[in-house]
């Protein structure tokens, strides 16, 4: 059985994805769910346990570590179907997507941290965020359009969706607004059962972490706070 | 025929990597080589002709474009040999490991920007950069050891030696300090025969980046600059 290590789903963006792309898929793993505590940095000791990096999102398949979001998706790619599109075209346009992701979006990443809980008013949003922001929507209308829908590269819900998955979470959470067509692709990615899944439990999360909370009390005016207790 | 574009050999990290990658494995394709002009941002226009994402390196086949250096190098493992290790163990280490320099690393990459040509001592290193050298140290270590080398996954050279082949050039130009193991690994990359017909080309380029040049100078002391004219 795959293990996932992960950190809290309120939080942690990264970990989302591998978890969504195996829920969305239907692959059994057992979850190790390892909150942050007190900031970047400090959490470091305590993954290195698991993780080489220091990271989550960290997966084990018996001796075999995989610790990197986009090395799951291909170490799932070789052993399940329907990871990437079955499509040639779709498939190389859907793995440059979420490369893209995970090495840029560094703007909208760190002026909308992941908070699936909170709800906050971006003001004044920077000229890099506009430009991110800009770039998905574009991003999103180009697979939409391409591949036919409803998900980015076609018909079924495949690692690329899973990729921008916690964009989803950062629309709701900042009130960011984008395009029609990426707005409701956003709102099929909020109604998909997995990602209900990881709201509702995100909501519970006993833990809050001050530099994360910063973080989203930073971005602009705080609404709201739909967290248990 | 591939066509990839690429930016200046002297700066370019990113291009350095899928062009190392086919010259490595004997892939033909053309090169397009579109110099920096003035800075991040201003190349922007340039390059949102040919890459959705106004950023280098950009493989063109026919009609499909991939727009990422990972990306190109999955694409390019669906259609040739040896991109990545046939062991499956291999292959997984490789991936995880590319993974985490396409989007880790931020220290090394930002504080020794690659600038092939030039020779700079850093003089105080932060505790940013040292962590990921250490980083680097680590995984060389571990991937020479466990698949028996010379390189990084296996007695091949793939996309895993690729993706750290800039490494060697900032160990170079910046005189960083790795353990004996690792600084050999470095040399065996310096002298593989795409290394130096990159590294050549890059002396006799005619451009000079001010940013790029005024990130080298900022680095440390400043010793020397091999590149013509
Ligand atoms: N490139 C990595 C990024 C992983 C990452 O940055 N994870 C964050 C959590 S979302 C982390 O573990 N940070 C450690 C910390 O904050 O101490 C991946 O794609 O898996
Ligand atoms: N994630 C991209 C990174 C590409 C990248 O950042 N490329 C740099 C050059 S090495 C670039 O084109 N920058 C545009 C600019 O500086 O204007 C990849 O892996 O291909």
């Amino acid at each position: 059985m795959y293990e996932l290590y992960i950190a809290n789903k309120n939080y942690s963006s990264w970990s989302l994805r591998p978890w969504v792309l195996l829920r969305g898929l239907g692959i059994p793993f057992d979850e190790k769910l390892v909150p942050f505590v007190g900031g970047a940095g400090v959490n470091w000791d305590a993954f290195r346990t698991f993780s080489p990096t220091g990271k989550v999102p960290c997966l084990s398949d018996g001796d075999t570590v995989v610790w990197d979001s986009l090395a799951i998706a291909e170490y799932l790619a070789e052993r399940h179907a329907g990871v990437w599109p079955s499509d040639p075209l779709a498939r190389a346009w859907a793995r440059c997507a979420a490369a893209e992701m995970h090495s840029g979006f560094a703007a909208l990443r760190s002026a909308c941290t992941m908070n699936c809980g909170v709800r906050v008013r971006v003001d004044a949003p920077s000229e890099a965020l506009r430009k991110d922001v800009a770039r998905v929507d574009e991003l999103w209308n180009e697979g939409l359009a391409r591949f036919g829908g409803p998900f980015l590269a076609g018909a079924a819900f495949t690692a690329v969706d899973a990729f921008y998955a916690p964009v989803a979470f950062r629309i709701q959470s900042y009130g960011l607004r984008l395009g029609d067509t990426a707005m409701a692709y956003a709102q099929r990615l909020l109604d998909l059962p997995a990602m209900r899944e990881w709201y509702e439990a995100a909501l519970v999360e006993p833990w809050r972490d001050p530099e994360h909370e910063d973080e989203a009390r930073d971005a602009g005016s705080w609404l709201q706070d739909l967290r248990a207790s």
